[in-house]
């Protein structure tokens, strides 16, 4: 099963390493990671997605809790999460008759375009890891030059 | 100086805990960090922000470079680029007699309510670091219950 957990840190120097070698040590693979500052200056969440048996998962969470500088672990799996990613991406301009058509793609999505050049567009959207998907496969066939995505951040209701 | 780092790797255990345990292990402290895929399945990019002097930064670029599965690494910081992150925070609705004027600053924002209860509102907010840190500030007053943060994301122009 997919799992989000949010780990509440202190920033301190070395937990994330700590984190990642605990994930690393044992073969689970991380999906997506996120580590952003809280609205306490030494305080940073990280939130990561990570698939395996519910009951490995659980022995991760008690080791995670374990760590020094670890503050909290949350599983919200199974919580009603508010779940949203962020991207950016560069499509190419090279097709500058398919513009219009980009435009109103980017309407629909409720993307931004927050760079504009003669060679490319840099387009911003947020929303839920579902919508970010619909929209990267919609712009193949115009020419995806770079894609940098955020990881996955999550709020239980 | 501040510096954004963007390492393109292949998406193989333990390339995290590699790049992490580099960091900690000559004590630069990552102020934030985003891992999310790109367009190619078992590609992705990992976009962190460090402090530190110039030279030393050079040389973790080359050590980066260096380590198995890492397939590129541009620093970010000179050049042209467009930064953004997302934050989703959750703020009290116990006094609801603020909620209109907590609507209003929203709008101004162009931020999203995501969700709505008896209990709290959820936001969400898109865009370059300092918008999220303003948003952040003003929201204090409401009274902000949780917040989550991704890291940096980052597209040369």
């Amino acid at each position: 099963m997919h799992h989000i957990i949010s780990v509440t840190v202190e920033n301190k120097f070395g937990v994330l390493s700590r984190i990642a070698g605990l994930f690393a040590g044992r073969g689970y693979n991380i999906g997506s990671l996120a580590v952003g500052p809280t609205e306490k200056e030494d305080i940073s969440t990280i939130v990561l997605t990570v698939s395996g048996d519910d009951k490995i998962i659980e022995q991760v969470i008690k080791q995670l809790n374990r760590l020094i500088d670890v503050i909290k672990v949350v599983d919200l799996t199974e919580k009603e999460i508010v779940k949203r990613e962020l991207l950016l991406i560069k499509i190419s301009a090279e097709h500058t008759t398919k513009r219009s058509e980009l435009f109103q793609i980017c309407e629909v999505f409720k993307s931004k375009i927050v760079g504009i050049t003669n060679k490319n567009v840099i387009i911003e959207l947020s929303g839920a890891p579902a919508k970010i998907d619909a929209f990267i496969n919609i712009m193949r066939p115009y020419g995806i030059l770079e894609v940098s995505r955020t990881g996955l951040i999550a709020l239980a209701r």
